[in-house]
């Protein structure tokens, strides 16, 4: 009979982070996430498929979010359409989450391998609206550009949001990216 | 003694291309490459350090052009710099190279791992100009904006030139692509 615990995933993501900031992300075990949430290791399993997925986990959802955004625009301009896509993603990032992120982007810029990873996800991500774009017959330049800008905005707020004194919100930060990115166009 | 071959380099990149592409990247080895070419394997190595060299050789004089580009801007607009750096960049992809660069992205399209080097070095060359343009006292957002976005601009014209029927030169479609870019951010 599996038991259930209460908040069991918060714990051991809670934990996991402590861990990997203090003795590094190669450093830490499973069995020493699950003892400092206090659980066991067959109940860290039951959440996560391994260490590395505690980082990860929400990735799907997170990438359906932009999906949604696109979904929910009725523009026929591509980056209008983009600019729908990062606006809905921001929704991931509610300012109680920003202590969260933080501690968890420390950890990824400490690593090679998981920097990559969070680098390599990025960049499927930015060519899966390219083919959403091209699908509702954007020509491919137009589409690709679009997408890997809105990419680039996304990245870009987000990188601030985490900035150590940032209060403002993730939406703000990233109207203000993209008014910057009109700004430096207009100025080319 | 070192016997110079004339032309090895050349024929050892040509002969390792027609392998790649008739047997994969993974089922090719240096003896076939050398073999192939008329060479040793001793030879090979002595131009390229493995088989996935004879794929990225010439990256550094590569990645030196956006910064000759950067250097020679005398404009004070993050854009306007970006664009002399991919600008002089085109100058790596003559007309004639044309047929060995469609030829290798298709070994590199077809290898994971390939790609995934491939995408790492274009990021790690965004993040080199963004830091360029902070040591000329952009800031951060506008210079990772800026970066970000030439390498954008740069990726979408070397798709272009090597698509199947292209025959614009790589600044034309550079050029094109960025004006794209620029009705794309003005129709938003």
């Amino acid at each position: 009979m599996v038991r259930w615990e209460p908040g069991a995933r918060e714990r051991l993501q809670g934990a996991a982070l402590e861990l990997f900031g203090s003795q590094g992300f190669d450093g830490t075990t499973v069995a020493e996430i699950a003892a400092r949430a206090g659980l066991t290791e067959r109940t860290f399993f039951r959440y996560f498929a391994d260490k590395r997925e505690v980082l990860f986990t929400g990735q799907d959802a997170f990438e359906r979010l932009f999906f949604a955004g696109l979904d929910a625009t009725g523009s026929d301009e591509p980056m209008t359409s983009i600019g729908a896509a990062i606006g809905r993603a921001a929704d991931f990032f509610p300012d109680e989450h920003r202590p969260w992120s933080r501690a968890r982007q420390q950890v990824i810029d400490a690593h090679e391998a998981l920097r990559e990873r969070e680098l390599l996800k990025l960049s499927s991500l930015a060519a899966a609206l390219t083919r959403a774009l091209t699908d509702r017959g954007v020509d491919p330049t137009s589409a690709a550009l679009a997408a890997e800008t809105g990419v680039t905005v996304f990245r870009t707020a987000f990188a601030a949001w985490i900035a150590p004194s940032e209060t403002r919100s993730f939406p703000q930060l990233q109207d203000a990216v993209m008014r910057r990115l009109h700004a430096l166009i207009d100025a080319d």
